[in-house]
């Protein structure tokens, strides 16, 4: 599958191309530089011992794949979604941004209830969005020394969208569940924050969840 | 320890009467009406086989214990609060109410960002409010039968009403792990929207979560 990584520079898109290109799909990473977007498809290519990394403009990388992964800092995320519109809202896109607010650290989502919703609104109802991989953690998903695993909840509102998501998760050793529509994509998002929280006084660096009780 | 229940005739409270009063706490059983706790109170002895829980009307429960457990439905959440903010100002307060809207089920938090930080506004800033078993299952909490099991999260901003709520959580069966905060209780009412979304998705009753990675 050929699936764009935008904003591939931060830990959790990095190491989602890292597992993505081991598994044989072809990477391509965006970023508003194309040269901050080569430097970091070099570097990626070189740390998974892979060929199947490039990287381009944002838009560029979006138009050539078949699934868009959303992972820029929340300050840029309206802005590459408007910027980007005309070509992400014919596209499956996977939004695996957290709006996080600092001083206390807590879950700050826009005024339409979370990232992906407002991924939503922006490209428009008949748009195809999924969101997850929320919290699993950056450090062990570019740890590519161990094997990945976990639980991941794929929240999204059209079905094909979330099986293909559930179906990425799963071929890099994630457990995936379908967690409902979009209206849940508030839960999965702020369920990270917490984490993080929690990560500190419990003397870890990735509690993540397991869904219990099937 | 003495503990009120206000609301106990919905399951989720109703469980926890169950449960704690078989792990010997003393459980008042409050109710609008005196006479609908006391046979809530009779019914629970009953069925746990013990004789340590009473009814009586919510402000002579709550006036009594040195716990109180919120658990009434949310639509007289808020009034309850008001009405009894002078007792519950001065007491550890544990709330465990998730605000529900449906079609489609999802997560509706008052304007405060969940029913916890609703309380803890109407109490004000000197009170002392946790919020925790949101994702036991209530199927699970009533089924005498078996031993309960699963983790909870619990929040709050006094760390010696959360080390309380921890130890009764664990008392009963539960592995129960401070979350940290009030600004988290949104994160961890939500869940169960989530939950029983997932429920009839992968056909089960008491889905729950387990936090990993410590």
């Amino acid at each position: 599958m050929k699936i764009a990584i935008l904003g591939a520079t931060g830990d959790m898109g990095y190491g989602l191309a890292l597992r993505l290109a081991q598994k044989g799909h072809d990477i391509i990473i965006g970023s508003r530089q194309e040269e901050k977007a080569e430097i970091a498809a070099e570097k990626a290519r070189e740390e998974a011992n892979v060929s199947n990394i490039s990287g381009t403009t944002n838009a560029a990388a979006a138009k050539g794949a078949e699934l868009v992964v959303i992972s820029v800092p929340t300050a840029g995320h309206r802005a590459l979604l408007e910027e980007l519109k005309a070509i992400l809202a014919e596209k499956p896109v996977l939004d695996i941004t957290i709006p996080f607010a600092f001083k206390p650290l807590r879950y700050a989502p826009p005024s339409e209830g979370s990232n992906a919703l407002e991924t939503k609104a922006i490209l428009g109802e008949g748009s195809r969005v999924a969101a997850g991989f929320h919290t699993i953690s950056a450090s062990l998903l570019t740890d590519l020394a161990h094997p990945l695993s976990g639980d991941t909840l794929i929240v999204g509102d059209d079905a094909d969208t979330i099986n293909t998501v559930v179906e990425l998760a799963e071929s890099i050793g994630l457990s995936a569940y379908n967690a409902g529509s979009l209206v849940f994509s508030g839960v999965v998002e702020s369920l990270t924050p917490m984490l993080i929280g929690m990560n500190k006084r419990y003397g870890s660096n990735h509690l993540g969840i397991t869904v219990t009780g099937f």
